[in-house]
C-alpha cells in the first residue's frame, strides 16, 4: 500500500487515501517497488509513479484536449488574449524520463519501457542533465521507424532519435514555460519539435491554417498550441493522421476499429466543412476516407483466410540485452509475438517482430467460418 | 407485478419468478395493463408483453442473427442439410399485431404504436383473421414512405403497405412453417416479402449470391433465409443497405454515428473479399464508404452552423384521431418533434415532421464553438 504521506504530495482532490491509493499498483522495477496509478483519479494523472526508495514522484502526462476548428476554437482555448507557441506534434511514442535513483523511461501508463531507458541513456545525456536538475521530467516522443511500438517514418531519421516537447517538475508536474524549456533543451542538445510561430491567440490562426497545409502534404501528424507558460495545450491534426489511423486501426479491425473509427471521422468532418472545400476536394477526402477503412481490412481478411500472421509489424535495433529485456517487457505484457528477422550487425542487434493482432485473427477466423454475429 | 403463474407459461430458464419479472415494466394501454420485457432475460425475448386481462401473452420478436460470407455461412448455419426458403428482408418498421381484446401493434420493444394499429386495423383483414386464429401474432413490416419510423422507398408504394413477413403463436412464439404461412397470407390476402427460392441450404448460395446483386442494383436491403420449419434464420445485407444505414446515421452523428459505423464498414469488408471484386468495383465500394460517411455528416454540421432542425425527416397520412394519438405517443418517448407541414388533404390528415436530433445538434454547436474533445 503507498503511504499515506503521498496524498498531501500528489495534491489529490479527496482526503481519503483509500479512496485514490487502492487505485494504484505495485509493481517491482529493478529492485524497486513502483506505485502506479493505473487510471485517472482525484486530480492524478494515469500513469504516475510513485517510488517510496527514492521518495520520488513521477506524475502521469496530462492527455491533452483536442479541438475541431481552428477558429473559434483556438480563441476560445485561450481565453485571456495570451501568446500561444505553435509547435509541431509528432507521431512517436511518448515517455517520461526521470531519475529514481537511475533514469528511467515511463511510458503513458506508468510502465518502466527497457528499450526505450536503454535508448535515452545512450543518445541523452541524462546524467549531465539530472545532475543540474535532479527533480525534472524529460518528456519526450520516440520517433522514426525503428521503435517498438510505432513506425512512422520521418525524413533524415533512420532507426529512432527523441523529441523533447516538455520539462515538468517530477512531482508537481508544472512545465517550464515554452522559452525557458526550448532554450534548456538546446543547451544540453535534445532534439526538439519544430516551433512554428508565437502570437497572440487569435493571431495564429492563419499560420496554424498554414502550417497543418504543410504537414498535410508530406503527412505528419499536427500541432500542439501551448500557453507561454506551458500550462495550456490544445492539439488539432491533418487528414492524413486520421486516415492513417483509420488504415492502422482497420489492419486490426477487431482490434483497434471500433475504438478508432467515429472519432477520426468526426474530426474529418469538421475539418472539411472548416476548410469549406470544393467538390473536387471532399470527393479525394471521402474516397481516401473509405479506402483508409476498406483496404486494410480486406487486405488483413484476406491475410487471415491465406493462414498468414496479422498485427503490427515493427523493427528493433540495439544491444543484445536491451533487446531480451525489450521481448521479456513485451511477454509480461501478454502479447504474443513472432519474430520474422533476428540477425547481428555491427554488434548490434535486429531483431523484426510482429506484435500478433490475436482478436482480429480469431474473429476473422471466426466469420470466414460462417460465424454469426448478432445485430 | 406479473402474477407468478406466468412464469411457467413464459417458458424462462430461471425458477425465481422475482429475477425475471422485475424486469418487466408495467404500462396502462387503453384501460389495460401491459407487462412489457425491456430487454431479454433468461430465454424470454425482448418486447414480450403480458396482458393480464385478457390472459394473453405476446412474445418478443427474436433477434435475428447475421452471417458475414454466404459461404460457408449458410451451410454451417443450417447444419442439417435441411430445406431453406430465402425471403426478401425489407427496410421497415417491424411490429406484432395480436388480438389482446382488440387488435394491437406492439413495436418491437413492446411499445403499442396508435399508427400502427390503426393502419393496420384499416388496411387487413384482422377480425376474419382473429375469429379464426385467436392466438396467433402477425409479425409484419410497415414500409413505405409515409411512416413514423422509416422512409426506404419501395417501387409501386406511395404510402405504406404491410409485408407479413411471419405468423408465431402469440404465446409459445413458434412460428408457423414457411409455406404454410405464405398460404395463409395469401388466403387473407395479407402482402408479403418475396420468396426467392427454396432449397437444400448449401444450394442456396449460388442464389442468394445473385439475388443480392439484383436487390443492391435497385437500392433494396438484403433476405432471410429460414428452415421449412420457421425456426431458424439468418440475414445478409447488401452493400446498398450497408452504406444506406451509414448515411442515415451520419447525418445525426452524435446520436447514431457511434452505435452504426463499425458493424457496417466490416459488413462491407467481408462482402468485398467473397465476392473477390476486381480494383475498379473496390475502388467505387471505398469512394460510396466514404462519402456514405462523410457528406451526410458534413451536411449536417453545415444546417446546424446555419441554425436549421437536424434530424429525421417523416411524413405521416391518416384520420386525425390517429394522427393526434401518434404525436402523444412520439411525445411520452420524449422525442422533440417540430411540424413543419400539417394539412388535410380529402378529410385525411397529413403532417410532415422532424425527430430533433437533440445529441447531434448540441454536440456540433458545442464543437463549432469551439468546444475540446478528449481525445
Amino acid at each position: 500500500m503507498v503511504p499515506e504521506e503521498y496524498l498531501e504530495r500528489l495534491e489529490a482532490t479527496t482526503a481519503e487515501p483509500d479512496d485514490l491509493f487502492e487505485h494504484f499498483e505495485q509493481r517491482s522495477v529493478a529492485g524497486q517497488t513502483h506505485y502506479v496509478l493505473t487510471a485517472a483519479r482525484h486530480g492524478v494523472e494515469r500513469g504516475t509513479v510513485i517510488v517510496e526508495d527514492a521518495d520520488v514522484v513521477v506524475r502521469g502526462y496530462p492527455s491533452i484536449p483536442r479541438i475541431l476548428v481552428l477558429d473559434p476554437g483556438i480563441p476560445s482555448f485561450f481565453e485571456g488574449g495570451e501568446t500561444v507557441a505553435i509547435e509541431e506534434k509528432l507521431d512517436g511514442f511518448n515517455v517520461r524520463i526521470a531519475d529514481v535513483g537511475d533514469p528511467l523511461a515511463f511510458t503513458r501508463s506508468g510502465y518502466v519501457c527497457p528499450y526505450t531507458t536503454a535508448q535515452a541513456r545512450d543518445s541523452l545525456p541524462l546524467e549531465e542533465f539530472f545532475a543540474a536538475h535532479p527533480r525534472k521530467t524529460i518528456c519526450a516522443e520516440l520517433i522514426g521507424p525503428e521503435t517498438p511500438y510505432t513506425t512512422h517514418d520521418y525524413e533524415g531519421i533512420d532507426t529512432h532519435e527523441f523529441r523533447v516537447f516538455d520539462v515538468r517538475d517530477c512531482e508537481s508536474g508544472v512545465p517550464l514555460p515554452v522559452a525557458d524549456r526550448r532554450e534548456l533543451c538546446e543547451e544540453y542538445g535534445f532534439g526538439q519539435p519544430r516551433l512554428f510561430g508565437r502570437a497572440v491567440a487569435s493571431d495564429t490562426i492563419a499560420t496554424v491554417r498554414d502550417t497543418i497545409d504543410d504537414l498535410d502534404a508530406v503527412g505528419r501528424e499536427g500541432v500542439v498550441l501551448k500557453s507561454a507558460d506551458g500550462v495550456q495545450m490544445v492539439k488539432y491534426t491533418t487528414k492524413t493522421q486520421h486516415h492513417g489511423e483509420l488504415a492502422y486501426a482497420f489492419s486490426m479491425p477487431f482490434d483497434y476499429g471500433r475504438d478508432f473509427v467515429f472519432s477520426r471521422v468526426v474530426r474529418d468532418a469538421f475539418q472539411a466543412v472548416e476548410l469549406d472545400e470544393s467538390e473536387e476536394q471532399l470527393e479525394e477526402r471521402a474516397r481516401d476516407l473509405g479506402e483508409s477503412i476498406l483496404r486494410p481490412m480486406i487486405s488483413t481478411i484476406q491475410d487471415v483466410a491465406a493462414g498468414e500472421t496479422v498485427g503490427e509489424r515493427h523493427r528493433v535495433r540495439g544491444d543484445p540485452e536491451t533487446i531480451d529485456a525489450l521481448f521479456d517487457h513485451l511477454h509480461e505484457h501478454s502479447l504474443t509475438i513472432e519474430r520474422e528477422f533476428d540477425q547481428c550487425e555491427n554488434g548490434e542487434r535486429v531483431v523484426e517482430f510482429v506484435k500478433v493482432a490475436d482478436s482480429s485473427r480469431d474473429r476473422i477466423r471466426y466469420y470466414l467460418d460462417g460465424g454469426t454475429r448478432d445485430e
